[in-house]
Parts: structure tokens; sequence; C-alpha cells
């Protein structure tokens, strides 16, 4: 594993540790042992095309960033690398087949993985133990394994699920002011108020939400009003209930039935605070009572850098799964 | 109000009415005590651009058909037209400022009225009586009036409400197909046959919906099916059973409390038949005790020819509203 580097001791053979998701791409590189040694971000997300995930379009961003990684931390030719990619199920043909390609010719690197952003996640929260990770910003999925496979559920997108999501939350905070707008059973005078204050009389609310591409993101903004107001307002509280519930739904169809299976939460949703936070806890503890509620280690990128470290190890043991975690032949072994 | 046509008696002074949605244009010239003559139609909808609904546009479609409605019928002169329109409220400015002047300018017409889709509806289903009208198909919206004033609920779009309408059942049906898919509580084995066999793998269905520009219609499309398992599935039965409940909250919302309110359907999404009706009847029953069903006269192109009918007539007798029933001052007289 150390024959790029032959000066090197084993210890000091490098790698790379890549999250990438609709928000850009961050790149770690570290070295077993010493763990992340720097770390670099870019803020333009890799772009999906008639093949899906592009994988020269990550080439022509990763490759100076490791450079620059490379001449902070003097790590320079690191032999491993994981990408975890939003959307590596249904979009990761071509990187599947070109990215440890690309890797190895550009970068030198022998030893690739490729994971879904959904295993980043677990990684980085739980580390390879069994049990289920809630991860929700705008979207929401739950992942789960026993460790002999990956189980996932939702992450379907906002018109056809993510239930529990910043958008679900937000787009029903949004038919409960409007419910209360028109005179509707179900509807909720605060979260009116709050939805005219941020974004103005109601009835130019469809011109200014449809049109966009963004539509998610716009919904997922309301979601904090529906917190603020769920101590005084019961449609609020309600919501957010029913929010708390679909995530438990979504966890208990991942989690192990059998052994000690651990439950964690990543993501920026869990930033609400106990308004969600209460009647989740709730809501876990009754459908997963087998389940032990821990706190996440870490982010995406962390769970990305831990794999990584084993890969360099060679001591991974997680289940492999082409379109969840997916380690080809190594190149030039 | 027959100076135009000199010769003519007053009976033979004739009307446009015409009917402005998203699948086209329809325009019918008659007689006031003939009812309509002959129609005509387009499917280019009429464009909306930074000024709303564009009144030029409509003006080239309806100048043609409204000759070779003249050449048919020998009415050469109307002297009124009724223009319906889906988006007046929202999206009618220009059309309120600019199109009275160019039908007088380049028909001819001296009394016209814009009318919100909702308002045609309406008056196609009850006429001018105090009431209520459920108008669904893809999207969802109640319109109701004592005659003093107009009411409308709901009719915010897909990701806002049209609860109930045809994209909220098929939505609902994808939500239950998918929650099936992943082994989630709610989910529908029957639905995710009929899914998997409309969209082929679910894996895929995101792909195949989030790049439409017709989301909505999508989502709609799978609203039969849910029905077709009605019978048989207790959670598509759930689903338009819940969707039944939110049309009565609509309706409940417009509807006059006091009186004898009428209360009628229109639209294409009751065509679905009894898996939706016979909850709907139960749901308006406990809701609308004091309203009366009835079925629904005509479509909203029947309201605006009845409209048509009494302003030139001169017994226009509905609540004026400029976003629901807006009649200008007469060009020329």
């Amino acid at each position: 594993m150390t024959g790029r580097a032959p000066g090197g001791a084993q210890e000091e053979t490098g790698f790379l540790a890549v999250d990438s998701g609709g928000s850009g791409l961050r790149v770690v590189v570290g070295v077993p042992g010493r763990g992340a040694l720097a770390q670099r971000s870019s803020k333009e997300p890799v772009r999906t095309g008639s093949r899906g995930i592009d994988p020269e379009h990550l080439m022509r961003q990763l490759v100076p960033m490791a450079a620059s990684l490379a001449a902070e931390t003097g790590v320079e030719r690191p032999t491993t690398a994981v990408v975890g990619a939003a959307g590596l199920a249904t979009l990761g043909d071509a990187l599947r087949a070109e990215l440890p390609g690309l890797l190895a010719r550009e970068l030198g690197v022998r030893s690739v993985a490729l994971a879904a952003d959904a295993v980043t996640a677990y990684v980085g929260a739980l580390g390879p133990r069994p049990g289920a990770v809630l991860a929700a910003g705008t979207g929401l999925i739950a992942i789960g394994t026993d460790l002999t496979r990956w189980r996932r559920a939702d992450g379907w997108g906002h018109l056809l699920g993510d239930c529990g999501s910043g958008a679900w939350i937000g787009r029903a905070g949004l038919e409960a002011a409007l419910r209360a707008h028109d005179g509707r059973d179900g509807g909720s005078a605060a979260l009116l108020a709050r939805a005219e204050e941020m974004f103005g009389p109601m009835p130019e609310l469809p011109g200014r939400l449809y049109p966009r591409t963004d539509r998610a993101a716009v919904l997922a903004s309301f979601a904090p009003q529906v917190a603020a107001c769920a101590a005084d307002d019961p449609v609020a509280a309600g919501v957010l209930r029913a929010a708390a519930r679909h995530m438990a739904e979504s966890a208990a169809a991942v989690c192990p039935a059998s052994g000690e299976p651990l439950i964690a939460l990543t993501g920026g949703l869990f930033k609400m605070g106990e308004p969600l936070l209460a009647p989740l806890e709730r809501e876990l503890t009754a459908r997963l009572p087998q389940a032990r509620r821990v706190a996440a280690e870490g982010d995406p990128l962390h769970g990305s850098v831990r794999i990584a470290t084993e890969l360099a190890r060679g001591t991974l043991d997680l289940p492999m799964d082409e379109k969840m975690l997916y380690v080809p032949a190594e190149h030039g072994s």
C-alpha cells in the first residue's frame, strides 16, 4: 500500500475523503492514525447530466483541491480515496464506471470506495455498529444496517415523500396558514401571520413559489416558523408531532429488529431543538424499544474519513452493495 | 345595444362567451333567447407573461375564431363579450386594463365582463342562485356566494393545497406505494403494484417526475389507480375518504350558512364515480346539512354563456368584485 511513497512509513499512507452534495464539495486529506489533517471546500455542486453525476466535473474540482491539500500537509500521494455522493444509488452509473480510473490516473490513488451520502451519514454518526440513522434537512432519509446489508427508507423528495423533513414541515405549515386565510378547518392564525410576514400577502404566494427551481428549499425555509409557533399553537404542534411520527416510521423500517441497535439523528433539521426532538424521542421510544439513542459522532464528511481510514488500513468491514457502498478492484495492484 | 346592427331586432343582439384555461380557449357565439349557436376551440392556452395573462395573445386567437363564428351563424357584430379566465384574480391586471378596449376596437364589442374561471364554473353549475360549487380536476377550488359577495377556498396549487384534488389523491397514492416499497407503515402493496405498472421500478420514479414541468398532472394521472384499488384496499379507500373530507372542508368555508343554499360538483375529477362520490356525499351531508345537493347544470363555458346572456339583456345580477367578476364601464356608451 505504500508503493508510491517508498520513503514513507506505513502510517504515513494518506487518504482523500470527499463529501459531494447539493451544496458543493468538501475534501479532507488525512493519514490513518492521525485522522483528518486539512480540509478544502467548494460551493459548486458536482454537475448531474444525462449520464448522472459527472465524474469529470468532480475531478476538475478535486484535483486542484488535492494539490493544495498536499502542499499544506506534505501528504503528496494519497493511496486511498473515498467519495460520498448524494444520488449515488440512482445517478451513479458513470461515477462507478469511470471515477476509480480517473483517480488512479490523475492522483495515483489505488484504493477507492464510492458511498451513497446516506452511508457516509450513517458511518459518520454511528461508525461500524448496527443501528439506524435519520438524516434530515430539506429532505429526509433513514438508513440502517445489521452489518450484513444496508436498508434505506424514504428519501423520495418533496413531492413523493421526505415525510417529516424540513420541506414537509414547511409545506404543512403553509397549508395551515392558507386554511386560516380561507376559513377552512385546520387553519392556524399564528402560522398565517408568520407566513404573511415572510412571504407577503397570501394571494401572491403561489406566484412566488411555483416558478422557482428550489421549491423544496422555499418550503423548508418556513419550517423554523412552525417550530417557533409550536409552544402556543396546537396546529403547529400537530405538524411537528406528525413529522416525528413519520420520522419514526422511517427509522423503524430500517432498524435491526434484534440485538441492541443504536439510533442517531444527523442533519440540519434537528437544530430545530425541543419542539421537534421532544415528540421524536417519544415516537422512537414507542416504536423502537430495542434501540438505544446515542448522539451522532460526526457528519457525513466524518463518515467519509472513517471509511477512508479503514479502507487504507485494510480493515473496512461494512456491507458492500453497488448502490450504497462500492469498492471496485484496486488499480495497479 | 343594437346600434352596430341597425337592421337587427333587439333579440338578435349577439354575444361572445369565452372560456380560457390551461387546456386552451373555447369560444361560443350566441344570441339571448336562442342561447349558444356555434362554438370554436383552440388547444393553445393563452400565454402568461411578466404582466400576467397576455390580452394581445388572447385577441390574436379570438379575432379569427369570432370571424369564423360570424360567417357560420350570421351574428356579425356581437355587442357583448364575457371572458372567463383561469388566473384572473392573481394574473389579470393586464386583462382588466386592456381587454375591454381591445374588444371594442377589434370586434366592436361594447359590454364586457371578465370572470374568474371559478365564477364561470359556479354560474355554469348553479346559475344565479346562492350556494357552493366544488370544481375539481388536477387542482381544486371551492367557490360560494350568498349573492352579495363571492367566497373562495383552496385553489392554491399542488404544493400549497388543492387538498382532495386529482394531484392530491395521486400524490397520496404514490406515497402509499413508496411506503410499501420501503416497508414503512401506511403502505399499500396494491398501489405499489399499480405504480410499478404505470411508472416502472420505483427507484426511477423521482428521476421521471421531478425534471418535468407538468408535475401536478403526472401526480394526478395516478388518481384513477387509487380509485380502482379503493374497493379492496383500505389504504386507497382512506386516501379517498381524506380527499372527500378536505373537499367538504373547502365547501363548508364558502357555502352560505343560512337560507337554502345549493351545492354542486363540477370538473373531471368527479368522473371517478362512487369510490370518491360515496364518501363525499357523506362528508357534505355531515358538514353542510343546510345545503341541498343538485347536479351541475353545465360547465364553465356554459357559465360564460349564461353571464353573457344576462349582460346582453341588462339583467346581470351577480356580486361584482374586480378579481372575481369585473364589468367595466361600457365602451362607446
